[in-house]
This record gives structure tokens, C-alpha cells and sequence, in this order.
């Protein structure tokens, strides 16, 4: 492998006649998710965690997209799934997904919550609280308890977007290991004869540098060894959460996740010599499976140039669609990469523009063909996570569709259009 | 007056009764309205703005809060409604506002939209493109044209947020004036016999500096006059957008209205200099209607205080809802008060986080006291605008009912919370 040389870019993207037809029949804005994408995706995941270490398991983070038709497919390619509220266990369990295949997580479940995921029979709960180690003491009887495991806060301050780090030892998950808080949370729990079975931690989102990563599973596994030594109890389950960061555009470059599981395996080996090899190490990935398994169709309405003072003009595509559908670029200041569904040689820079009363530029001084004009669709990439799940209805838009292209070529929709009936169902007037 | 005298704080907020009446009652997280603060706000908008001209209108930006029984208060307290899409104009036709009092908006309107507007007797259509004036011609028989106004890009750089800064000259909205484009568009409107007006701009939202809305009147004013010079068009309707800042917290001192007002006519006569008096001048004010006289009431969980790097430690107060009910701190940065319904001396500062999967930090170093513990109540001012409208179920949560006290002291809901069976109504599964 030559260094450096950019991986190949293979996100998902649709040809003319896909995005033609798909847009007719369902209408635009659509959210589009291919099938085969997302099931190579996981597969690709899990034979590399797999190849890296025998005892490996995955669990989709569902928060990334937890259509319930995706969550099947993430549990038929073998993932565990990670909800983080009562209404993604709702969704797992309506997907099939059996509840003891769920792994529930949060830094303030209501006690609701929890009874609703207990009554459930869910398999892993993540304890992420002293009180919540009270409550389950209350909630659980001794015969049917799930796993529980303790998310620890190590306090790597990994290289992502301030806004999505939740490693760092300033945050409002879990227990911090070096105040003390983990070790005294291992002793109450043993104590109190919960069904601890090991340990969670999770340094960050989009990590596209690895070395935080590597740093939270040494931290994770020599934890769980300090643990052995302090008190006799030997951790079976280590999740070093998720995280691999994909390609939103070009200038994103993510590690091979062969390299990355082999390298989060090593970090942890390192720290665990002579561990029995029963132990079960976990990913969480979510992004890294669903995100560049979808594109947004958009269809362009106005285009319209205007002076831009300090830069001469600026080109404004104007699409049915805006940070309703997609909230990334105003809330992150997320960088996309957008194509016409007609490949053309001759290119402009324009921003592109949602229909919002509000600024709600979406993605500036992209490459789009000169000839683009009313009626004609467009593409965004790696769309696939956190799209559908933080949209909302600003401006009382309906929020898109969502189809499925799958493997034998046919397609349909795993998500319908809002209709006006359900915009205005909750209101009494 | 004396100089620099902070105004007195006159946001709603609930006292400890109500608000525990209110959340046993609706559960939280909850948004509240107080009825009788909302029709003082625009009884005393208006009254400002009739004071400092006879011929002074009031639009209500819906999307400010779109609920359909607040789009109905202001429409008794006698605004027009500023719609700025098809569902917006369903929300105000549904709360009994006749079309022809709606002003509907939108850079990229569709034509489904414009369509549906012109069907129902829309009263207003903001003009924003060329390609919209003759889509308009195509659509509009001579007989019952709405009043079409053009929307002009001003180029005025208005002291406030960029991402809610709309009436530069680098800006999707509207005919710019100085590249000639808003000229262009009155001859092509008068050329074609399309009932033009008036004119419109607007350069920004939550100004606190006053004199990007006073540029933004002498520039509207002055093309008017220019417009009646060049072609003998006259201007009967001038709207100059909407813009006076809330007070999100302490710091934010926006001007009081009377001045405001009086501050804007003043700008727009001296370019007007004997223009008849039947000519109508108009607002288009959201947030500066609707903001102050919301809060949202949260329960707290888990209150948790961890090691923080750089400031010693920090406490988090942990409350059940987060970004998907107000997504405008991780979004603008913006900043809130946050106070106790329980009022108390002994005070300590604190980050009150939510419990989504991320880090949903979403006010931070507030004072709270120091004996709030779970399961007690604290408000957020200052969230009338902008939040329902904006919400979303990230992370599958169910968003908040809205609730309205009514002058006479009873209370109820104006948008219930969602239930499960809407959660998963649009998935085939």
C-alpha cells in the first residue's frame, strides 16, 4: 500500500436513472439508504473486529439511524443494538430484535425508562450514575438480571468537534476513573450483588486521528486489570463505544477499519497479558455502518447570483429541502459533498441553499454542473446518519421520505412523507 | 430616564404553584405560554408602532411559533400573518385567519405552493426571484390579484449572528439593489401588469444594535422614492421586516419598543419627504412577540459534579429533555436563564445538561441552588420562539406538549405530546 495514497471512495451514491425514478415516485427531498451498502458496511466492520480478535461484538448505535427497518438489518448482519431511550428500545423491539440483544445507555434514564426496558427483558444496561446504581439495586430481583456494565469517563480528550467529545473527564457521562468515582461504583455495585460483568467507555464521535481511541481502550483495559488486582473481580464484557469517523467530503480521510480494530485490540491486549480469551471486547459503532450508505435527493429550484462583497459574486442553488431535513451544517458546521445525478465536465462553485426562511445555507462552494437549473436533482452524500433522526418541521415543513434500494434492484420506502394531517395532529384549537 | 438603566425584566416566568400544577398535570419537559403576556407583547408592539404612524401594520412571524392557537391570539390582537411556506399558511387558515390577512414568504417557493396561496385568497405574496415574477404571471388572472410585494436585498451587514443575518448583499433572499436587480424587477412586474405594491426588506433577526434596521428603512424608503422618480410607481405598503432582539439573558438589552419604532418611521420619512400619508408601513416581528412569553419547565435527574480540567470541577444538573426540544444552544450558541420555580439565596453555578446521547450541554454556568436535587422543577425563560417549531425526535425522544395559561387563570394544552403510536406512524416495517 503506497503511504498516504487516499483510500477509494466508496460511499454510496445513486446513477441518473435511480435518482430519476426514485424522485418520481416518491418526491424530493428523499432520504435514500442502498441495502447492500449498509449490509457490507457492517459485515466489513465485523470481519475486521472479528479478524482482529476472536471474541469481538458489535452494537449498532442506533441513535445514528434507527429507522426500524435498519435496525433489522443491523441485527441480521449479527450486531447487538445500543439504544439510548425508551423510544429506540421501542424501535429495536419493533424492528424483532429480541430486548436481550439490546444494550440501553444514558446519563439520565428516567426510572420509567428503565422499568420499561427491565419488563422488556433488555440484555445490557449501561449504569451511568450513583443513583442509578441505587435504583437498579430496587428494580432488579435476583433472578433476572441483565448485565450490567459501568461506562467510565477516562478522560481522553480526543481530536473531534467539541460537541460530540464525551470522553473527556468534564462531562456529564459516566464515572471518572482518576477521581476515584469508578473504583468506589465497582465496590457498591459488588456489594450490593448486582450483576456487574465489565465496563464501557467512549471517547468520541467522528475520530478521524485514532489515537484517542487507542488511548481509551489502554484505559479501559488497564482499568478492568486494576480492578482484578484491587478487588477479585474479573471483567468478561469491555466496550470501547464508537467512533470511526467517515468521509463526509474528500478532506476526510478515516483509518481502513482493519488497521483500527487491529489497532484498538492491541492497545487493549497490551494492558490485559495473560487475560483468558473468553473476555468480550465491543465496538459501538453507528456512523461508521449507516452514514455513507445514504445520499438526500434534493430538486433545485431557483438559481440565483448575487454580488458577495470580498469575493465578487455567489452562485445560490436554491433546493426543496433545508436544515430541517439536514441540521448538521448549522449545528456542526458540517462539510458535505454534493453531486448532480447527471455527471457533467463543467463545473462551478456555488453554495447550496435550503428553502428555510432563515439564512440555511447547507453546503458552500461546492462543485456543481454550469448547466444546472430549475427542476434538476442533486445529491448529497454520506447522509445516512443523523439526517432523518434530528430533522424537524421548521418552518412547517413535512419531513422527507425515506427509501430503500435493495439488493435485487427493487425499491420502496421504510419511511413515508409527513401529510398535513400529521403536522397538525398534536394541536388543539 | 436615566442612561444605561437596565430595563426592567418583564419576561413571563411561572411561580412555584403554577408550574408544579403545570407539570403534574402535562409532565415535563413542557413549554409554556401565558396567554395574557402575549397580548400585551403585541398590544404594546403595535401600540408603539401606530403611535409613531398612523398607517402602521403588524405582520406576525408565524414561524417564530407556529402553534396554531397562538397564530390565532395574534391575529385577535390584529396582526396579519406572515406565512413562509404552504404549511404555515395551513397553520394560520386553520386558526381562522382569513387568507387574505396572510403574507406568504420564501426564497424557493414551490409551485405547488404558490398554487395552493393564490387558491385559498392569499392577501400578500413576497416576491423573491425572477423567475418567481413570471411563474406569478402565469398563475394570477386579472381579477383577483393578491398585493405582490417586492423583496429587496439591501446590503445592510446588521450587527447580529450570521447564520440569522438575511439582508446583506451576499443572501439567497430578494433583488438586490445596487447591482440593479430590484429595478429589473419593478419594470418587468409594471411590464407585465402583476399588482406590485410595495416593497419589503429585512436585515436580520434579534438586533440589539438598532441602526442595521434604520439603514434597512432609509434604504427601503429611498428605493421607493428612486422607483416613483424613474418609472412613476408609487409605493402604497413598505415593510421593513422584523428584527428587535429579546432578552435571552441579562446581557441582551435590546431598545424599547416605543423607540424602536418611532426610531424606524423617523428613518423611513426623512427619505420620503411629503409622500401621502395613506401610505402603510409594516413590521414583521416573531420573536420580539412571542419569545419572552414562553418558558420551558424541565425535572431534574441526576445531579452530578466530575473533575474538570482547567476549572477545577463541574457540577451538571441533568434534566429529562435536551437539543430535540431546544436545539438553539448547540445551534446559535445562544445562551438562556435558567431559574429555580422554588426561589432561593444560597446559590452555586452550574452546567444543566440534557440526556440525549451526546454531549447536549445546553446552558452553562447558570446560578441554581444549591439544594436542587432530582425530581425538582426549573424554567428556561425566553423560550416562546423558536423552540417548538424547531424541535426534533433525536435519539427517539417524544417532544413536549405546549400548554397556555388564560387570563382568567385556568390553563390548558395547545399541542399535546406526542405519543408512541406518532413516533413509528410513518415506518412500514
Amino acid at each position: 500500500m503506497v503511504a498516504n495514497a487516499p483510500s477509494l471512495d466508496t460511499r454510496f451514491r445513486l446513477d441518473c436513472s435511480t435518482a430519476t425514478a426514485l424522485a418520481n415516485e416518491y418526491g424530493t427531498p428523499l432520504y435514500v439508504i442502498d441495502e447492500t451498502h449498509f449490509r457490507e458496511s457492517i459485515r466489513r466492520y465485523l470481519n475486521a473486529f472479528k479478524g482482529a480478535y476472536r471474541h469481538a461484538e458489535i452494537t449498532y448505535a442506533s441513535k445514528a439511524n434507527s429507522t426500524i427497518a435498519l435496525i433489522r438489518i443491523a441485527y441480521e448482519e449479527g450486531c447487538a443494538i445500543d439504544v439510548a431511550s425508551e423510544g429506540e428500545l421501542r424501535a429495536a423491539l419493533k424492528a424483532g430484535v429480541p430486548a436481550a440483544k439490546c444494550h440501553l445507555h444514558g446519563n439520565n434514564k428516567l426510572r420509567s425508562e428503565l422499568e420499561f426496558a427491565i419488563e422488556s427483558g433488555i440484555g445490557h444496561i449501561v449504569v451511568d450514575h450513583f443513583g442509578e446504581i441505587e435504583t437498579l439495586a430496587e428494580l432488579l430481583d435476583d433472578q433476572t438480571q441483565p448485565s450490567l456494565v459501568l461506562r467510565l469517563a477516562p478522560g481522553v480528550d480526543p481530536v473531534t468537534h467539541a460537541k460530540i467529545s464525551t470522553g473527556q473527564a468534564d462531562t456529564k457521562f459516566g464515572f471518572n476513573i482518576t477521581d476515584g468515582s469508578a473504583s468506589k461504583a465497582v465496590d457498591r455495585m459488588l456489594a450490593l450483588g448486582l450483576n456487574l460483568v465489565g465496563f464501557h467507555c467512549h471517547v468520541g464521535s467522528q475520530l478521524l486521528d485514532p489515537e484517542a481511541q487507542q488511548s481509551g481502550g489502554s484505559l479501559i483495559a488497564k482499568f478492568a486489570k486494576d480492578t482484578l488486582d484491587r478487588t477479585g473481580f474479573r471483567a468478561s464484557y469491555l466496550n470501547v463505544g464508537g467512533g470511526l469517523g467517515v468521509r463526509y467530503t474528500g478532506a476526510d480521510e478515516p483509518m481502513p477499519v482493519v488497521e483500527y480494530c487491529r489497532m484498538v485490540v492491541q492497545a487493549m491486549r497490551e494492558e490485559l497479558p495473560g487475560w483468558p480469551d473468553d473476555l468480550i471486547l465491543a465496538q459501538e459503532p453507528g456512523r461508521s455502518l449507516v452514514a455513507e450508505s445514504g445520499v438526500t435527493l434534493y430538486r433545485v429550484g431557483v438559481v440565483k447570483t448575487v454580488p458577495a462583497p470580498g469575493r465578487g459574486t455567489r452562485t445560490y442553488v436554491c433546493v426543496d429541502g433545508g436544515l430541517s431535513d439536514n441540521p448538521r451544517p448549522v449545528m456542526y458546521g458540517s462539510k458535505y459533498t454534493v453531486l448532480p445525478v447527471e455527471p457533467s465536465d463543467d463545473l462551478a462553485t456555488v453554495t447550496v441553499s435550503g428553502r428555510h426562511c432563515e439564512t440555511d445555507k447547507l453546503f458552500e462552494d461546492v462543485s456543481l454542473p454550469t448547466s444546472l437549473g430549475t427542476g434538476d436533482l442533486i445529491q448529497v452524500l454520506c447522509t445516512g446518519a443523523y439526517n432523518s433522526g434530528m430533522s424537524s418541521n421548521y418552518n412547517r415543513f413535512l419531513r422527507p421520505a425515506m427509501a430503500i434500494l435493495h439488493p435485487d434492484g427493487t425499491h420502496g420506502l421504510i419511511q413515508r412523507r409527513e401529510t398535513w394531517d400529521d403536522l397538525f395532529a398534536r394541536e388543539t384549537f
